[in-house]
């Protein structure tokens, strides 16, 4: 009902008296006015007068499902779309809905996450209301051995969002985290949930620092990471970057599931800023330095080390050598 | 303390007093006698007599973990196992138990599965106490790339402990069925959970057809299963079975992780069956038909297309033609 109003009030763009809105709600004034408080707690900046009725000043700019779909053009991203104020990891919460069975391309967003996690189980900060906290639920018809491609794939298509979004020059780092300036900006955590010969989910995690302020990041990270407000020098809106990124990241996965992993690897190798750089490896066995040379066609990095062998590297931490 | 009257009675395979139970137990009569009935109950045959006490006939064929744990000789195989009568499946139970942390080798096993499914989302007939059905949960420190091995360990493992226990002689159908003459007598359906970089968790799931009689099986599985007992003539007791298999898994598991993949690639190569056959393939993308050349170095099967062509196949079905 609260959509109902909503949309009615977004259309018009005037004044709409309560008794229209009776009318077309079937709904008494005193229902009306009940929906138009909760849509004012909400953040939505109502008007009301009493020859005139009300009239939608603003929307807020919070990742509501009802925003968030206004003009999405994709083809699964946003099918669905679960908005929390909180929750432990959004990644949990998407994990949850997709073995219930919920369609592809449905996407939980929170506004913070108590137990914000990357990559190795480390600490992600999301502070509330200050980034893009959200996960994406993915359902692709394809050989266990190419899922890994997922996290490239994403890595491209959040890069590219900010990039025609903000003009922010992000990069991105082997395997998958975008940086600005050498800062981590976004991280991305894709999971999956497999048997042998089926998919049964992926999840991809997105986690964008996209408000913060440098003085609002822990001291211990503050070195090393940036926000879209810090990088632009100014605010951004969430909701229509939300919207950017979906679109962006339904193009490259429907890319992907039709012309497979070049397309997609060669717009990765253009974004990223790890090529040709010295690097320190660690994997689960060993640490060792080398240089960063190319990705293969399947997505593994590969390092030179100093005695001019190459390794192949499908899985590990990379991190720059400053020389 | 059910536990501890059996494991005293086992141990002393003669008659036991009730006095001599209730001081080294510290309970009352009523309460060993209590224990006893429930002994009684879940098929332990315990003889009563006013005079001598308590002695122990027979325990029952059946996978309670006190009786499968007895000189059960694993690193991690079977460190805590929960029998269940019921199940929908022993994969969803382990997925569960994996999900809130238990330790690596913990085996669900289970009477029957009232939702028991093979590959690709197919039924498994699960019938009570006529099979073995159970699940172990693996913790391995490898990429996601090598996770597909797994079930070629699990493959080679079973196939092993058939034959070695009941002189059967189980092999191999690309990439993990076991079949006895030609019809299935074993379906194993690994599940993966893991980040792109991160295994989470492996659940192996081992459906073995046992002491299940021909006329048994629903009509429209007759002509391609069999059981265990149909192929050795006689009924064969499942606890020492069970064991068997859990160490060879146990076994095969440690070398992979310890040697990797060359060693069970080798084996499994032995105990393939499919190899050199006419073959007719379904994959998620067409169907075939040629000749199973071989495996290569990843477990991928090799088929010769009648225009000589190779394609190697990481997923998908396999049936095998009569020519």
């Amino acid at each position: 009902m609260k959509s109902s109003i909503m949309h009615i009030l977004k259309q018009s763009n005037d004044w709409v008296s309560g008794e229209y809105l009776c009318r077309e709600l079937g709904v008494s004034r005193t229902a009306v006015w009940k929906h138009i408080r909760g849509l004012r707690e909400d953040g939505y900046d109502i008007e009301a007068r009493a020859n005139l009725g009300y009239r939608l000043r603003s929307v807020p700019d919070i990742p509501y499902p009802d925003e968030v779909t206004v003009d999405l053009d994709t083809v699964v991203m946003g099918s669905r779309i679960e908005y929390y104020t909180d929750l432990p990891t959004t990644n949990g919460e998407a994990k949850k809905l997709a073995r219930a069975g919920c369609p592809e391309g449905t996407v939980v967003v929170a506004e913070s996450q108590s137990g914000g996690k990357g990559r190795m189980g480390r600490f992600w900060f999301s502070p509330r209301g200050r980034g893009l906290w959200f996960s994406a639920v993915l359902r692709p018809m394809v050989n266990l051995v190419e899922t890994p491609q997922v996290t490239m794939v994403v890595a491209v298509a959040v890069a590219l969002a900010i990039r025609e979004h903000t003009g922010v020059a992000a990069g991105i780092k082997w395997p998958n985290d975008l940086l600005v300036e050498g800062k981590k900006i976004c991280g991305i955590l894709v999971e999956l949930n497999a048997e042998m010969d089926r998919v049964n989910f992926m999840v991809a995690g997105i986690g964008l620092n996209v408000n913060i302020d440098s003085s609002q990041f822990p001291p211990e990270l503050s070195e090393t990471v940036t926000s879209l407000k810090i990088a632009a020098g100014h605010h951004i809106p969430r909701v229509p970057l939300l919207r950017t990124i979906l679109q962006s990241f339904d193009f490259w996965y429907q890319r992907w599931l039709r012309e497979g992993f070049v397309p997609v690897l060669n717009k990765w190798r253009e974004l990223c800023v790890t090529l040709d750089c010295p690097v320190t490896v660690h994997t689960m066995k060993d640490s060792y330095v080398g240089h960063a040379l190319d990705v293969d066609e399947t997505g593994a990095l590969l390092v030179q080390t100093p005695d001019g062998e190459v390794q192949r590297l499908v899985a590990g931490e990379v991190s720059l050598r400053k020389i």
